[in-house]
């Protein structure tokens, strides 16, 4: 197979394009493909200053390292999420990735801030993957609008699109395939636009990408993944994609213009207003204040118990 | 395991409902279920003649069975597909049911009317399973009206149904979401209501009860079928299935309760009139009476070429 830009060999096949690339005219294509997606979908412009979600993957380093590639002006946002050894790997080389190049970074880490995931899962019980996601959203928020970023965007590929699309429709979760688009505008003030640069990206082409970039990643999926629903999802559709190629990107292109928009006549913003941050809120608080509030009230009892 | 109704030792397990059941309780059970699916949708009245589309396999001669345990007034319909040995079997099959049971049951032979399933794809180059469909819908409407049946009961059970929603679901097929239900009314005067009583049984459990019930059908798949993208869908449901018990039900009760409503405003039927047969049509002519023209056009002009 040659490469469909320069005929050179082909380095890698993309079956659901029926093409082939050589090594750089690959990097092309791709950071091509991301760049028709900013602009189609309105994501930002490059007068916009775009705060990165980076976990030391490869789907949100490549997305730094296409936008840095494309001229736009980023700041890296590092969430370090306490799970042992995992995080400490992620944390590394996010930092690394980021002095080599000499790119601007804002680590958090939960830790310090007393929220590791493994300790709220520990003392409230709640599911790990519910926990990290009610973290990563209040931080993403709430790192950009104290630093002045009108838009997150994050590393989320056409594999995690199709299989979180696949799992809100094998239960028909009207509000969650209401919500599922690659940009979210902000519906609130204390909220920023949530952009998905990457959404129209295979996983094997973001893993591609990284490879001929030499990016250097974190390969172990988070331990807290094994078992998740989620990659059944992905094994049901890579089955599929493997039979009839293109059709994880036919599943969401075609939701995107068809159905999404029969779907939700209206987005609904939660009623209420959070007390403690102001948000709005299904209830008194809002999802991350009262996780927050039951994991200080759990340890202070577990060490007033410890000392009785 | 014991049985969920009478405590004897279970012979069948439903992981589904987490429940066992002896052979006498499940087909008690599997029996109600499809009462309960006909009274809640609505499906018909013992008041009305139900003309019963059988094709000799396990899922509508299961049904007919339970139609007749169940008092309705019923007649079988048999259209013999002309695939070979798979149809001259599965025609032996259904005859051979009715004559032991001593029920009516009207066969129509596709071959007679110089329609045989390979014919048609043969000459048309048609998709046999898009022929063999438009072929059924056809006399099913046909053969229900000429006899007075306000009703054509068809044997798709849950695995059809979600396999069928899966594919529709994949490609965002819109009109066919909208028609998709377990009782379609007539939208034409020339159309009968369309009803599946089994669209809440799983495949598993129709084949129990077939077995349990010492029905003599046709194991084969259509020859058709081999390779069907209905098969993949059917076997990333399989796979969901296995690690979550349910998953197949929850999918197409939720699709019917919460999804299609928002879906599909309005049902709108084809804009036209056939010229030959005077049903609705989105051309000239309908789809069935295209099929039959090009078919016989085409033999034709064959015809002349071999004595030529």
């Amino acid at each position: 197979m040659k490469c469909k830009r320069c005929k050179a060999p082909a380095q890698v096949e993309l079956r659901q394009h029926n093409a082939g690339f050589c090594r750089s005219c690959f990097i092309f294509y791709f950071q091509r493909q991301v760049e028709r997606a900013i602009a189609k979908e309105r994501m930002f412009t490059p007068d916009e200053a775009v705060l990165v979600a980076v976990s030391g993957g490869k789907d949100s380093l490549g997305l730094w390292d296409v936008l840095i590639a494309l001229g736009y002006r980023t700041t890296g946002l590092h969430l370090s999420l306490g799970i042992g050894e995992y995080s400490d790997l992620s944390t590394a080389k996010t930092v690394a990735f980021a002095t080599q190049r000499d790119l601007p970074l804002i680590t958090v880490s939960l830790a310090d801030e007393g929220l590791a995931v493994p300790d709220i899962t520990r003392l409230t019980r709640r599911p790990a993957c519910s926990a990290c996601g009610t973290m990563k959203r209040h931080y993403f928020d709430q790192l950009a609008i104290d630093r002045g970023f009108p838009v997150v965007a994050t590393g989320h590929n056409l594999d995690d699109e199709a299989a979180r699309l696949l799992g809100n429709v094998l239960h028909w979760q009207m509000e969650h395939l209401a919500r599922q688009q690659p940009v979210l505008e902000p519906t609130h003030a204390r909220f920023v636009r949530k952009v998905k640069p990457l959404y129209r990206c295979s996983e094997y082409e973001a893993a591609v990408y990284a490879f001929f970039r030499g990016i250097d990643y974190i390969v172990d999926e988070c331990p807290n993944a094994a078992g998740a629903t989620q990659l059944v999802y992905k094994d049901m559709l890579n089955r599929l994609e493997a039979v009839s190629p293109g059709s994880k990107l036919i599943f969401v292109q075609e939701f995107l213009s068809t159905a999404r928009p029969a779907l939700t006549p209206e987005d609904r913003e939660p009623p209420q207003t959070c007390a403690a941050c102001e948000r709005p809120s299904y209830g008194a608080l809002c999802s991350f204040c009262r996780l927050v509030r039951e994991t200080q009230t759990r340890r202070e009892r577990r060490r007033a118990a410890e000392r009785a």
